[in-house]
């Protein structure tokens, strides 16, 4: 392609709207244009990319045996209701669309196809013997994004490979579910991104197990432990650690203290002069079931410990049934900011012991009675701790378990594993971190939706039985970014050679030198007759801008047709190293071929 | 692909909910399946159809210039208000989807998108050095249907390749859309298909001139008029003709009779014996301009012609500004059903006459308050005619135009052409008639959108005007419909080859036959590498049902792995004439090879 016949239009300045170096430098670059929040025209370079992303994908789920179909983005109300999950999806921090036909009959705007898939196979899989069977689509997604951002990051419109797999059991599930795990790795291998694959959080989708690909960033929104050995990696939200030891106390016998001023561990650790290990740490939540009850929610944990509210979010979910309702819709902080909400009687923020009364609950119908009391795993086995007095300015020392402060009957971990603690596999190795960006996710959802949607098979025994499912996403609009994200110095862009929009660009400094152009023109058809995809930038500009533009977009190799062909040689610059070398006229095509073969078979 | 291993499932009976030939069709052979009205799975033997047209389509459109990108689907509401199509598309009969997001912003689901790439080409077109430039994506697209129908035909949720091109004048426009409406003509050849391309209406799109590509088929919605000398042809909507010579009356002078019982042209005709082409017909229209004004119009036709209401639409919306509107936002007969609406007094329908009197509207401000008097061509030049007089029971005979019954101010041509005409350009031709699905529509825009928009660029005379634009749209998935409506038989579906979603299957009679099983999946491995789209019907069934789903799914060559193998010979039949022959294996690959290459070559 002649630059000069594509609608090229480089940006000088980095746009205010973008935050992360990636999407300054795509909009920079005249990769995509904003046309409201969250939602991007990829320009004709985006959608090369876009595209061979595309086609790694699609050749490697072919590959795997999974069969490409396309579903449709409007969804019927309907399918949501039957899988229960149109409230979660579209009521308060839901992120589906929803909008409303001439019929006045309610539709989404497909986020995820599990329930178009579901009702796909309740109406197409009969029998054992049409299983395993896996099922993708490459396709535009929508969320109804709380706050778009970092540009194709977390866009409200994106585009994403989702596949579904359809088993007799889970033997078959677990072994799909591996071939997706290595058909993933491979994508994002080919696609030359570093990346580590996490155990993961379920989330919404649900199902029993979950990995998430993380391309590695700097500036990624999730963040990853893992050990040096290999052996463990997890999203934060997930992992799990063992914590560092506490240190015993020299309490001896319970008693209260005046200790004024120490709401916060800090202050109080200060005050008593003690290690926050030593100290049962008590944070109040409000949280809602899907019935609409507001339960008050008591975290015991270690002082020198945070709670992960994923983990928690979790926990309280499996209470749900107990109060009636099926699962969470809402989880926050009760603090003096929501008190008067829910509370009978002052509350003594930042002294609060385990034991708080249940009375200091106001009484609503609406609210459940009792404080839903859980302690984290480190607090049971801590001995003379510190903790509140339930009365402010006061803490109480030396307390045990038992009567006088029961240890709350729910046990559950919800702490947050760090940088640090040691590993559960192996507690000599420690977990460290990194920063990722969610590329992909596969899960392993079993009956979940089947069984919702009542989606049956024959299986051998001739008993009809839910079908077992996994699910499988990674976002191909996103993946380019990330792409960027972890490819780019302060000149621009330094595309992986797969992905690239051109692999080679060709820069004519002069356009008016008729040798140049002609050269520079041999060499374009020579290589495009090669089968390489090649700009040329025939562009009546400045050779300095065409440097910089061509920095700036990325391509990995660049031509350069200056002063060299008076010798009959042409300039070759590596974009990744800056690496300048000079190679023969004759030479360019074959070098290059070989070059890039080489380069895209690794 | 084997068979056995892919989602594949067949249909004995037609399914209700399908009319057309092609829709019972691609349903029983397990190509699509219905989710919601007029919203489809494309199953996996379909997405291979439809990749194959979109791959046509990709490559005659960047071998036409144009660059492909992807615009987003969702668009915001105020990009519709500034072209000042948002109401036309979402009140009353408008096709849009819209929503409402998070932040109580509209949003539509893009059904075209010329407010998307106009405020695209604003951003990025500076100067006429950056000119011709054009954009085309392949992307689903969204219509709130009144009546969603006939499968993939009209469907809520569609694929469609639409391309927006942008000049510096008219002259370059017109090269453009001259290359494609040779690209459009290159596709539909490409993909088999017998085609027109005719004269059409701009519709909703607006623009100086346009043409729709009509695949023929019997059950096609268009009517389609031409002349056997290829030298003109138009959709009916369009279509101009010059009517048969009208029949001279005898009548000297004017009188008034009584007609009892005579309100439609034939009661007239049979009580007068007159001949219906001797008669002013004069027919009554309610129309509603954007401004909210109702105008009542009277249209005086030949009584043996009939109203085209595309074109009285296009002339009243030509009128709207003397009306203070810009656009008519509905059209639709007033009669008896109506009548209390607007008349002052009672109407004598039935014997209405071109004069009819301002007085009988009621007198309402939003009622404009003389007649809207259209004349269409065909009766200016009656003499001593029959018409209405504007008494009930009675009409006037042996009327001229004049000071008794003035001719309309407004002549126009409103009148439908039909089969048996003389064509304009040749009166010794005659019309003939068709039908036809469209399946692809060029418009020259011209202006229209970059003065709405305000998409200017800078000329070579350094003045900023606006950009000259034109519309390219062909419907993916309605062609793979289309094709099979012109290609089945009472079997199946007959795919022509180039969008065929396999070119060969192999059935296997009896896959207990070891010797049937290895020479078919040698087969199957040898045209596999060759480079042929090869099934392997492995299923565990009867040859009989097998032999019927092949016919179904419409694979263009079947080879059948029956006794002839004993004789290292297989058997060959063609799914379009179902010719049937015995290949020596040997040959096989090379036969069909070649053979393939053939026909896509055509």
């Amino acid at each position: 392609m002649r630059l000069s016949q594509m609608l090229f239009v480089t940006l000088r300045d980095d746009p205010a709207e973008a935050e992360l170096p990636s999407h300054k430098l795509l909009l920079r670059a005249g990769y995509i244009r904003r046309i409201a929040s969250g939602i991007y025209s990829y320009l004709p370079l985006m959608w090369r990319v876009l595209q061979k992303v595309s086609a790694i994908v699609r050749e490697e789920m072919n590959r795997s045996g999974a069969l490409e179909c396309l579903l449709p983005q409007l969804q019927p109300a309907e399918l949501w209701q039957e899988s229960g999950r149109w409230d979660t999806y579209t009521k308060a921090e839901g992120i589906m669309f929803s909008l409303t036909d001439r019929a006045e009959r309610q539709l989404a705007l497909g986020p995820t196809h599990e329930e178009v898939i579901t009702t796909l196979a309740k109406d197409l899989i009969r029998s054992y013997r049409q299983l395993p069977v896996h099922l993708y689509q490459i396709q535009t997604k929508f969320r109804d994004e709380i706050r778009p951002r970092f540009g194709l990051m977390r866009g409200r419109e994106f585009i994403m490979k989702d596949g579904y797999s359809f088993h007799a059991d889970v033997a078959s599930l677990k072994e799909t579910y591996q071939v997706m795990y290595d058909t993933y790795s491979r994508i994002l291998q080919r696609c030359g991104l570093t990346f580590r694959a996490v155990e993961a959080d379920s989330g919404a989708i649900g199902g029993s197990g979950s990995h998430e690909f993380m391309v590695l960033a700097a500036a990624g929104e999730d963040e990853v432990l893992y050990t040096a050995d290999g052996q463990y990696a997890a999203n934060v939200e997930k992992a799990v650690s063992l914590p560092p030891d506490p240190v015993p106390t020299t309490y001896k016998k319970v008693a209260t203290l005046d200790t004024p001023n120490t709401p916060t561990i800090d202050a109080l650790v200060e005050h008593l002069q003690c290690h926050p290990s030593q100290i049962v740490k008590n944070v109040l939540y409000r949280a809602v079931f899907d019935n609409g009850r507001v339960g008050l929610v008591l975290v015991s944990i270690r002082g020198d410990q945070e709670v992960n509210s994923v983990k928690l979010h979790n926990t309280l979910t499996s209470l749900a049934p107990n109060y009636g309702g099926t699962k969470l819709l809402d989880l926050r902080v009760a603090d003096a900011n929501t008190v008067q909400e829910w509370a009978a009687t002052p509350i003594p923020f930042g002294y609060i012991g385990p034991d708080l009364e249940d009375a200091v609950i106001k009484a609503d119908p609406q609210i459940i009675p009792q404080w839903i009391r859980i302690a984290d795993r480190t607090v049971t086995e801590l001995k003379r701790f510190i903790t509140g007095a339930n009365r402010d300015q006061q803490h109480r020392v030396g307390v045990n378990w038992g009567k006088a402060c029961p240890l709350p009957a729910i046990v559950a971990d919800v702490r947050k594993a760090q940088a640090g603690d040691r590993a559960c596999h192996d507690p000599t190795q420690h977990l460290e971190t990194a920063r990722g960006i969610e590329i992909g996710h596969i899960f392993q959802l079993g009956t979940k939706y089947s069984e919702a949607m009542k989606a049956t098979y024959t299986n051998e025994q001739g008993e009809e039985v839910p079908l077992v499912m996994g699910c499988y996403g990674i976002g191909v609009s996103r993946l380019a970014q990330a792409a960027v994200e972890q490819h780019h110095d302060e000149n621009g862009i330094i595309w992986p050679l797969a992905i690239a929009p051109y692999q080679v660009i060709i820069v004519v400094p002069n356009i008016e030198d008729s040798q140049q152009m002609q050269v520079a023109t041999d060499l374009y058809e020579g290589l495009q007759a090669a089968g390489i995809e090649v700009l040329l930038d025939d562009r009546d500009e400045r050779a300095g801008v065409k440097f910089k533009d061509a920095d700036l977009i990325g391509i990995p190799y660049r031509l350069v047709t200056g002063r060299a062909i008076a010798n009959g040689e042409v300039e070759l610059v590596i974009r990744a190293t800056g690496a300048k070398s000079t190679l023969p006229l004759t030479e360019v095509v074959r070098y290059l071929q070989k070059e890039i073969a080489e380069q895209l078979a690794q």
